[in-house]
């Protein structure tokens, strides 16, 4: 089951050149762990912003926040979810 | 290079039913030969709404205004794109 | 699975009274329906809108796609849908 | 009588550990108590949001108020309040 | 029980001068009847609108619904409904 | 002369509890000098929000401004002010 | 007692043109006599925008709505109302 | 040539009582000269904010920009410009 | 003097082709010939959009209020505009 | 390629005198040296705003998204993109 992710960061200004650092480690590691098991199928970063579009395909709705949720940067994050569906007219295969 | 697009469809209520069916059809195969070309990468559905999200996958800008403003459905459609650009956690090789 | 739905009736001005008294009764008994089977598991009135919130309880997205695409009234609403998920505090068996 | 509430949390940045736990701690235990009494009817989670959708089922305004400004996290929230009344279609008795 | 109500009316161009000499004079009347009973407890124009504020005092969500949905011009209002209660540094016996 | 405001309070998160409840104390006063003066003829709480709306009955703008602009919690607020007048409709006496 | 007054002219489609000729040019007068009276002390239009901004100088709230509600274009108008006061640094004797 | 600027001002809120002084006394004699100079036409405080609307006669573009971006308060403003021109209307030979 | 000018076109449904391709080739002359001269200094399509971004280059606000009342399209369009001035940082000579 | 950018910038108020001085000082080079190469093909201030806009001609939105990044301002801006194509009623050349 697809989810359309839109992901706005916001470090706060206080935050340590070193915490920023290890925050960032975790999170790029966390993503890639995702990425790989298929949960989290694509991510795109938005030209001039720090900001991504990401489809997620998880099982339920409660997979889904319990990913969000546990995204290091989620204190720093604006985010907005959008169930999806199959398009009528769409004609590759993983694309539902 | 990649752009993301979400396009709201709003039928005008004086559309008869056989200028609905005809228009629809046509936007169908328009939509479907460039998914099969690779121009049109994605397409979604949205949950409760008559709009879609898309993945277009062009040379240029003005290969992607070509593109959405020839769809069938473009007088009918609110249109907003974004530029996307490979994500620095993406592992997925197409995502780019 | 929840999901929360926003629905706002916008009934076009050319709708003839009989076509007004047909499309709500079919609206009324497609909603009666669902909510029997269980699939639309709560609806409220908001006061002094011609408008409801509904809590639906679906297998996955396209299932509640296709109930919401399939409202009598679906072209003329607009809908607002967002993925609940069981609240940690909550102490009420069926809210999940 | 019914009202649908929304509760954005946001807290501060400058809020220490400890402080957190507590009075979370303090939140979870307020909103069991009015769960348990009929009061908090129904509490969810909007996914991927720090954010949850209830539905109070009080005496009249003033209980409400009063239940929602003396939440321990009411100085840290966004807190948007609709009147509901019955649906005309809705056929669980306790929607109202 | 009293809620703050804001009423914006929008009269559609197609609607002859008779119809609506017409609905306003019920609208009137409909008005005056339920302040004349205490249920609308006050009503002002805003300066340079076709709109009001209004304070109605009814027992509770389902008169306040009852009211605005009965009102002959309801099909032509934006309507947006703030349920009140006394205000702690209040003085004046009847803001409650 | 009548005019309706809305005023949200935004306490800053270092103001010590003892300028709060000193600051609280001093608005309450000066709220209180005014309604029984007369200058501010209704005040009530919105349900849930930390807001007034109040109705002031003022000589003109610059008695409304310098009434406005000394609420001790000004700096603290967010004001919206709308000029009333008498509603047609209107049959209580002092409605204007 | 001075207002800020904007005004969005939006003539409808089907105005015929003898129509729009002889609305405009009542517009005109009763704006030019205002103006000659001192009640609309300034009339600016805003560059590309069938909009103005103005000035009205009247005796109180009910004048001004009285003024605007008989514009002849009133009901094509979407009109914004902002009471103003003398400004502290003014040193213009009649900008208040 | 004319513009419309509004300007809302908002003092940071560790701002020492000396500084606020020193640059308000700065503030008004810089706009107290523009006033003379007839570059700063006019000037009215928005009743119930700490906001103002002006009105400036300027040589161009550059002007404008030049004596804004020189207001001490600048950095603590938020500021809309809008070009205005002679309205056909207007008898007021100086609205212009 | 520059100024940038965003327009979004909607042309009404009842407009005939013949009277589109009529003001269009109308718009297409009376833009060209406002380029030639140099007021209107540049003009892009925004992908995707029936709207256009501009930069003109005129004498006064009431000269450009001129060049954009006069478009065959105005009725038609929604027009925002913003005053330019020389960036500090530009190297172009033009650019001002 | 031709790319439509807004920047608002928003200096934090720690940010030191010799901070500001030197993080400007770098931006203006970076942008100048961009300038000079044709990539940041025009800027301009927004008058009476910290803001500018730009117009960028670069090989792909990667171009685009690395010249963006790179700002020394970029954190503490806002930066809004949309794609550019030649206009069909462009005249000058160098306009795609």
């Amino acid at each position: 089951m697809l989810f359309h992710v839109r992901m706005d960061v916001k470090l706060p200004r206080d935050l340590s050149a070193e915490e920023a650092v290890e925050i960032l480690a975790r999170e790029k590691a966390y993503s890639q762990d995702l990425q790989k098991s298929g949960k989290w199928r694509h991510i795109w970063r938005i030209a001039g912003q720090y900001a991504n579009v990401s489809i997620f395909d998880v099982t339920d709705n409660a997979e889904l926040h319990e990913i969000l949720s546990g995204l290091p940067l989620f204190k720093f994050m604006d985010i907005e979810v959008m169930p999806l569906v199959r398009h009528p007219s769409a004609v590759r295969g993983d694309d539902s």
